[in-house]
């Protein structure tokens, strides 16, 4: 782990990536290992080693990188889904996709930064634009298992999101998990569930 | 919501719960509505119309209160879990069963306990035994499983204890869910992942 308060304050990035990048990563890491609550905007520049002065020319604050976090777990799943959208896949194999492409995204990064959707604080104004596109995705599940089922199945789609963002947890409680095993036998639950048949399944993972 | 310092401190419980009980409730709301960190044992306390002294004759502390809570949310899955065992109901029916109890568990109560599983604190020493206890209910599901498939398979153990599990974020996303239809529902998906027949899962669900 990085210490606190390391030269780079002064000097370049060593990381290679952007400043913007280093804070969102730092704040990742605090946010995860620390808690929400408990990471200050100082131990956030300090982590990212730079001043709080330039944290702030990044971010309005706190809750503007949390904000930022979030959405980065959600709105690539959406704009993936509006591409496969335009695509002649039938939507079981677009839902595969999708899914497996969610999973993927949720793995990502050293940080498990879906375990901050459970905290109060993302229930409040402040999170309101991630709650949106929170919603956004899975109003795109709904109409792809809609279009599996043939006919609007919300109880369906909730079993479907769900075993989605189980990743969440699992990644918690089963340490790291290896996302090119674990995406598609999730993406393969997701149609089990739907009942699509083995024998369909098999030319799915075949496109 | 109750008002902190209301008159109970003093006089019987109005809430028909032991004061144990009313502080496991109190700290419940308080650590899901504003925060574990956030909580202290003066408010919990306040919120359970209690003195700090009587809560410290019940609790030790602020851990020892999250570690009863978050027991309670696998402890008496496990129990009903070697209860089962001792049927004479096939592997897929009781693992049915199981996941159908455990789902209720998880939706029980006013407060999303679950949700506590992802803060930070719950990889520290203090909540051991909740981690041991977790695996305890992970190993059953397993076991359960293999049973199911005829040989052991931890990635499907995996899918299946993330899908009972998912209804913790689900709460949080769809708000109140009614446990009498999400809990046959998750039981009936997480056997059609192991691909039983629709035609055994009727049969399973007239046990």
């Amino acid at each position: 782990m990085a210490t606190l308060g390391r030269p780079r304050a002064k000097g370049p990035s060593r990381s290679g990536l952007s400043t913007e990048q280093d804070i969102l990563v730092a704040a990742a890491r605090l946010f995860c290992e620390a808690g929400y609550s408990g990471a200050s905007t100082h131990r956030i520049a300090a982590e990212a080693g730079i001043s709080q002065a330039t944290m702030y020319h990044y971010f309005a604050g706190k809750q503007d990188i949390l904000l930022r976090l979030l959405l980065a777990t959600v709105r690539p799943s959406v704009t993936y889904a509006l591409g496969l959208a335009g695509r002649d896949e039938p939507a079981d194999a677009r839902l595969w996709a999708l899914c497996a492409y969610d999973v993927r995204l949720l793995l990502a990064g050293r940080d498990n930064i879906g375990s901050l959707y459970l905290i109060p604080e993302v229930a409040g104004d402040a999170f309101a634009e991630f709650r949106a596109e929170h919603a956004r995705l899975y109003a795109v599940y709904h109409d792809l298992v809609a279009a599996v089922l043939g006919v609007p199945d919300a109880a369906a789609t909730g079993l479907v999101f769900g075993l989605v963002e189980s990743v969440i947890l699992r990644r918690r409680a089963e340490g790291e998990m290896d996302a090119d095993v674990v995406a598609p036998a999730i993406a393969d639950a997701v149609l089990r569930v739907l009942r699509v048949a083995d024998q369909r399944l098999a030319a799915i993972r075949a496109f």
